[in-house]
């Protein structure tokens, strides 16, 4: 299964395909035009998903929450993106799921209070690609699509416990 | 032309598709389930207004902008509807614009701080609708795009007048 991760932000996007268990497929970010209107960004930004969904085909996908908006006008644009790419991805076809940066944290890491290096440190680690170069956008992105493939992975175990198999 | 006018809203989004320059081409609201998930309340929102637009083709749309929000929490769910909004209009070939709530009370009404029932009154009265009921919501979002259809005969009046024609 192939599992899309998306870290929405106002500058920068950061997104990340993995087929489970754990093998990178592709990962990188979305940077639109700084001084386009917010209208434009969100088209530069959905348009740009939409071909990569089209290229890999998610049919997961795992979106990271935002709480931690400075302020109200900040939530506000932080939710523009974030809504924007949500209905971008349903309507192509994946599975949205949330998770809060926490869960994806304690997932990846551990701990629920990691710093963004030791993240990043660790997705290289579980995806083997220790000698790697990549972006913190990036690794953010995988590390909440790496969330949602441990998630479903334990819930599917759960439930196979309880249906006895 | 026709203009969508869209009042984004958590439990209610109103929505009114005028011609030009003051014609009533339909109106409505659209309802997610309450108790959905966010998610599914954005795809609920965006394939209907979807279908509405491919039914209406309008080339322009106007969204009322939010800065009213109580607190960042609901100004992140009212954020994540108006960015599903904007892409799937601009996705389906609409020019999308935002209006303050100022802006399109004064279009309307004459001035910026009328109350939601005069604002009501006024776009029945401009769009020749005296004796209709219509929901707030509905009103609302009429009165966005009656906003957008002055504030384009107002430009397209001082560009012709700038270029001496």
């Amino acid at each position: 299964m192939i599992i899309l991760g998306v870290d929405p932000g106002t500058g920068c996007t950061g997104y990340g395909f993995i087929r489970t268990p754990s093998t990178l497929v592709g990962c990188g970010t979305i940077r639109p035009p700084s001084k386009a209107t917010l209208e434009a960004k969100l088209l530069f930004i959905t348009e740009r998903l939409g071909e990569l969904i089209s290229e890999h085909r998610p049919e997961q996908c795992a979106v990271e929450n935002i709480f931690h908006a400075v302020n109200a006008h900040s939530a506000l644009i932080l939710g523009h993106i974030r809504g924007a790419i949500i209905v971008t991805a349903m309507r192509l076809g994946c599975d949205v799921h949330g998770y809060s940066a926490l869960q994806i944290k304690k997932a990846v890491t551990g701990h629920g209070k990691a710093e963004k290096e030791q993240v990043r440190k660790m997705v290289l680690l579980l995806l083997n690609l220790q000698d790697q170069k990549m972006a913190i956008d990036s690794s953010d992105a995988l590390a909440a699509a790496i969330c949602h493939a441990e998630t479903s992975r334990t819930l599917d175990r759960m439930a196979r416990m309880e249906s006895g198999r």
